[in-house]
């Protein structure tokens, strides 16, 4: 597959045209933001476990039934994916509390929530990705009430699903983000990446964070982290 | 109806027990505060006109079927109302764009909604009251599915019956908020208050702004404002 112009430059991946239209290059960088990229700095290999991991995940995702937009890893850092119109929400599902969810209802981190919660945010760095709801989308018509049930429905068999890949290799999923695209048809699949990036992950024995909150929060150790949970699920 | 002690006083009301253990009275202030608390001033008969407002517009709500609160209405200032457990939720419903909606979505003001919105604010000031949603409100246990459910559906009803109310005497219903509570047996029924204080109302010809949003805003003739209001209603 012939690799064409760069398409555009996110917070920790690159994406780049291909010679079919419908196929798009992702490439994943060591880069890291947090806190809507006030805070900046990089993750030695993160891109690599990044790619390996999001990619590993999505073929069983797709085993379980989930539309992904993934096709082929074409080396370390770089995977074909489909081409997708990117539903503007930041989708984020959430089994423990933990981060903006703990601070924005005073709870303490760490509670096993009594259901699973799912919370949509309305990607706009200008806005700060302010939390939307159903009703909010669809008179923004942001997506219609057909494909937030859809987005709703795949959100929380994602979660089911990763729940038990990570208890396999003694991670405990606190929460994470996802986000879903549209097909030239309208079929909502699965897009964008699931990693460390974008995963709460805590080892089930110590707690130990295993994740980007070890860059957010200053903690130390984020190379290893990433590089410990490639281990774990054998990248 | 003896009245007892005060139980509570709000920013804009105080709330005393009865004789009736089942029974409480509401007193309405002139206070006005505004951002939560930090904005602090009065509008000279404001509570009068609340008290006025909000009782004739639940009777009308009764009458249409929707369970409000309302008992009896003692002076111009004070009503007796079911003493009820309120739901700690501000259940916002919006068919224009203002306020912190507009804001926080980056629109402008005054746009005519493709649907009518609602949202829930978690009740709680240390917080500054923070939009939650159905999954968030059931895994934090402070209301169950079944009282959303119901609450959704009263508040759209309220909402249909709020427009023609206003309607009918050239108002146009930007926004509203209003708090539901539970009797003894479970039974949701609408509580708090209908006013200016909690309802966006602009003169359909002109758009002048008939609501706080005048003291809020430092725009000025707050006390007219809510006068004219009391007029249009015949209160």
């Amino acid at each position: 597959m012939e690799i064409l112009e760069q398409l555009y430059e996110g917070k920790a991946k690159k994406v780049f045209k291909t010679a079919d239209a419908d196929v798009y290059m992702v490439q994943y960088k060591d880069d890291a933001t947090a806190f809507n990229g006030a805070k900046k700095g990089s993750i030695s290999d993160k891109g690599i476990v990044n790619n390996k991991m999001s990619n590993q995940i999505m073929q069983q995702l797709e085993k379980a039934g989930i539309p992904t937009h993934y096709i082929e890893q074409l080396s370390d850092r770089e995977t074909l994916v489909k081409r997708v119109e990117i539903v503007p929400l930041e989708v984020i599902v959430r089994n423990v509390t933990a981060g903006s969810f703990a601070k924005r209802f005073g709870v303490e981190e760490g509670l096993q929530l009594k259901n699973p919660t799912l919370e949509f945010c309305y990607k706009n760095d200008d806005l700060d990705d302010p939390m939307i709801n159903n009703y909010q989308i669809t008179a923004l018509e942001l997506a219609t009430e057909q494909e937030l049930a859809t987005i709703a429905d795949l959100a929380f068999k994602v979660n089911a699903e990763l729940i038990k890949i990570f208890a396999a290799v003694n991670i405990r999923l606190v929460d994470f983000k996802i986000e879903f695209g549209r097909l030239d048809d309208g079929t909502i699949i699965l897009a964008d990446e699931i990693s460390p990036d974008t995963c709460r992950l805590w080892d089930k024995d110590t707690n130990e964070k295993l994740d980007k909150d070890r860059f957010r929060r200053d903690l130390g150790g984020e190379v290893e982290a990433y590089q410990e949970v490639a281990r774990r699920l054998s990248l």
